[in-house]
């Protein structure tokens, strides 16, 4: 079985491909369209409470669901054509920040770590 | 083998629990951070023409790699916050897209679906 | 003496022009910066509760108040590319929001116009 | 005459306050607004070439300016309940931006300026 960002992306390029859209889909355009659906996910919590927000995902979770998915349609792809495995750079980065927020400094705060 | 969209949300959630940190991780500070990070993955190509891009991309592949594992870490926790299930709702998402977006009338255009 | 909206844009276009730089100021890359800017000033409320932005906000004004004067500055030339008045669109979308947000539905509350 | 960027915080001032909308004005929430109304503005300019955003930005150039004046007035806002004067903090960036960008190291060039 394919692991499934590897799969979910060769959907993407297969819908893409299908449809002559790789001329659009220069780097930074398809970073214009991340930060575009990465608003529209804020939007849905603009304004509202914490326990405002707790109730309205509930109802509202298949619509919230379809902005999500848009950001990882765009992020899938954009890393596909920057040659970058999503997968890779995402464990790198665990272990990254690991070092950079070790457990005894950084448990309970939210200090960025060049101030822990 | 677990899928890796899963694994991957497993590690992730390990991480922000063993240093506490579910208390800061509401929806709305969830959806800054992923915005955050996705203005950290266009700032690279701010100013910069095609060509430009072209070759910055080759060289920063790593630095820019980051930022996108950045967008990947914020995306997958909060889809998991939310109770969706993330590659479901990137599939059902390209189906929808296909029916906005039927090939004949949208091949080689840009236009939004609304104005096919 | 020159209205103050009007006398920083013959500022900022006088800094730009001097220095070359209309040609990387065509509207998508202004907008871009705009946002770029617009994701520096929310980044300083990044994870902090209420009380931890007061104090915030007192100590870091001055660094704040840099984000706050580069969205400015892109927003104000790029209205002026446009070709648009600031201040006579934002009276005119004061207005319309006034009749949008009616005081005797709106008060005390912060719900999207159509759900009034 | 009062000077407008004041007298247009004054006026969008009171139109809040008619409403009793400061309990939702906090400097985070309102540096959120900033951002999806930037978002909105760059909405405009998503997937289109140079030439369709010069035919685009005429024909369209009201309904810009409305997401124009709506950056505007999250902007004048919350400079304002940050005790910012946006008119001085853009004066004193303006001088900086010049001490970092001199015109004969940085004419005709985007290059930023610690790599000038």
């Amino acid at each position: 079985m394919m692991p499934d960002v590897k799969g979910l992306t060769e959907k993407i390029k297969k819908f893409r491909d299908e449809r002559d859209w790789m001329q659009f889909h220069g780097h930074k355009e398809m970073a214009i369209s991340l930060i575009l659906e990465a608003a529209e996910v804020l939007e849905h919590f603009q304004w509202k409470s914490p326990q405002e927000i707790e109730e309205y995902a509930k109802i509202h979770k298949d619509e919230i669901g379809e902005e999500i998915a848009d950001v990882g349609m765009y992020l899938f792809e954009l890393a596909d054509n920057l040659g970058i495995d999503l997968k890779e750079a995402m464990e790198k980065k665990l272990e990254k920040n690991a070092a950079k927020y070790p457990i005894e400094k950084a448990k309970g705060k939210h200090t960025k770590y060049n101030k822990l």
